[in-house]
């Protein structure tokens, strides 16, 4: 098989529809695009990376508004492809279907949950891809395979017609190797951009202490350099108090949207799916409503922080992608450090766009930037000259 | 029976779990209350209204996040009440299960589709009652019942657990006959409320045009009279693009949630929910996205006319509840009118809350308060205030 062929193979799902379009015309009618398995597409199966959900073959009778979107514009849907089991994972290994390839390091992992999305994009099998991103499944994958990747304000897309994991932290985005090809997304999507004021970039300084120095050493300078840049502190309260308050409503919400169907009799389902069901589990009223509280003072926090023009920049992971079959269950480490980066964006429903900045060790590593409610536009608009500042910009 | 006894029987579904609590303590735990039966209460089956759903049996194996939260402050869960089925309906009338009692108003209809709450609320069976708010199914029969109602800010509280209906629009809230009340569930949600700046009243002048002229002229003066009052207008495009953005994404979610499980083989549902459902399988793409977009401006039109501090006072509904068997299903205008008042914070993902108003021909009518995002603590710190200046809370 040709190399394209293999990634192809790895990214979409078996029981993928056949490309197809709705319409020769639109913005979008040169482009092509694939879908995250846990989008319904009228006709087709949603297994989102379960195979007891395959097996059931309920056949879809509608396409997710989300879908419908790109498909009014012109764009041809590729299909549908892999996911970490029901969008829990970071790192794209699905236990039943095998692990996409990251195309920019093939022996380190695509990320997760959008991990067969991010692999297509960055393989060139398709312009753009659909994921979802409830606590860092488009940012992630998007680091890992050097693309750019957009998580968007929570409730700004429809999920209609895609599975719920955590419907609080739930959203919809999209990844491309371009900016361009992101903006053209974006207008069909949110309409055109209007006037855009100037805007004020912030870096948070104790973001750049969270990740592996070889990271954080290799994207503060260039974050510094990205201009007149005031640097600011993020985590109010500290860091854990960020993640004390993302975890029990994910888990709460994982348990209450999931728990059902989990623990239904013969269900089949990964250990790991198993194992953290049952942590979801244990999570009770008492973890529940404080957090719920939490969160309000960590959003209006953040409302703070940006104001009308600010978009903050972060590291988007911890470090470069694992390698393949290395262990994964084993990197706690990895997992909690991520999530204190990607929790900042969900906690406070707002937008944060993935920009590819450098090769470390010859792999790709992103930079986050996080701009205010409905502040797509203004990422999208900056993206470009971001890009072209940073190394991975420059060498394209 | 007495007459609490039937209004506690039309209100109360059939497999109701029995009052429960789950801790004596916390600063709830004095007051009871009622929860739709669309959310999901561990042991127990959340029929949503339909009775496919009441005879697959599935029992919930979690309790949704936002019913933990008052049950962790404390409160008492007297019970699932009825709603309209699949929480698609504005009158509360439920083929299968009847209809709950408007205790203001015997013989007219509670409305929907959280009327089971409603009546118990009003009806004096509990202090609080839960609901869910796609398009006014908390603000109408709030009016109707002549009691508080919330709808939340878009995505505030938890929505896992909870039965999707129209996920762009989907939001949880409550009920209660005080404004009290309604600020002590408030403070067990999002926490103690901060300081406030002074509120902007706002009176949308074009709302006022839109309901029957019996209860525009019994409200609009006493808005008026709530003190100094700017008069704006609100339906920027006039109010049929509001309804004609709001119908597609709502149908448009709702054939991509409901779907696929209404058209399965043999399922049981109502004329009206199938009549629904085969219109909402008509909406295209092309409806929904230039919609979609068209929402993105509508909001910020919302949030521009807001600012910081305002609040916006529009009519809850087009007009009295109308009476009990009246022919529900011939009432088009009066849909259409309703939708037209409560499809503006639903699109804008704003919170509203009704307060009972006034009475007309011994009916009660409520008057509505818009503000801005995560703007529900100035809302119910205003309540007392705005209910003591209305015939209503004079009365009280």
């Amino acid at each position: 098989m040709t190399q394209i062929e293999t990634i192809r193979r790895a990214a979409f799902v078996g029981h993928s529809p056949a490309p197809f379009r709705a319409t020769w015309e639109g913005p979008l009618a040169d482009l092509s695009f694939a879908v995250k398995d846990l989008f319904d597409i009228e006709g087709a199966v949603t297994a989102c990376g379960n195979p007891d959900r395959l097996k059931a073959g309920v056949i879809a009778r509608a396409t997710a508004p989300a879908v419908q979107i790109p498909l009014a514009a012109g764009a041809q849907c590729a299909g549908k492809t892999h996911t970490d089991e029901v969008a829990c994972g970071m790192f794209g290994d699905n236990e039943f279907f095998g692990t996409p390839i990251n195309p920019a390091a093939p022996d380190r992992v695509p990320g997760g949950s959008s991990a067969g999305s991010a692999s297509a994009v960055a393989g060139g099998l398709v312009d753009f891809a659909l994921g979802t991103d409830t606590g860092g499944s488009i940012r992630v994958p998007g680091s890992f395979c050097g693309i750019f990747g957009l998580r968007t304000t929570f409730g700004r897309i429809s999920v209609a017609g895609v599975m719920a994991m955590a419907p609080s932290f739930d959203t919809v985005g999209w990844m491309a190797r371009s900016p361009a090809v992101m903006s053209r997304v974006g207008e069909v999507y949110f309409g055109p951009t209007g006037d855009l004021s100037a805007t004020r970039l912030l870096l948070a300084r104790d973001a750049f202490a969270i990740p592996n120095p070889r990271v954080a050493q290799a994207l503060l300078p260039l974050a510094r350099a990205l201009g007149p840049v005031a640097e600011v502190d993020l985590y109010r309260g500290g860091v854990a108090h960020w993640l004390d308050t993302f975890r029990p409503l994910q888990l709460g919400d994982l348990h209450a949207t999931l728990g059902t169907w989990a623990a239904a009799e013969g269900r089949q389902v990964s250990a790991s799916i198993a194992q953290r069901m049952a942590l979801a589990a244990t999570v009770t009223a008492a973890d529940i409503a404080p957090a719920a509280r939490w969160r309000e003072g960590l959003t209006e926090h953040m409302i703070d922080l940006l104001g009308a023009d600010g978009v903050i920049c972060i590291p988007t992971a911890h470090d470069l992608p694992p390698f393949v079959g290395g262990g994964l269950e084993q990197l706690i480490e990895f997992r909690e450090k991520t999530l204190a980066l990607t929790c900042v964006a969900s906690l406070a429903r707002l937008p944060q766009l993935n920009i590819p900045a450098t090769m470390v060790e010859g792999v790709p590593v992103g930079l986050s930037f996080i701009a205010g409610p409905r502040g797509e536009e203004r990422l999208l608009a900056m993206a470009a000259t971001l890009h072209a500042q940073l190394p991975a910009g420059r060498a394209a």
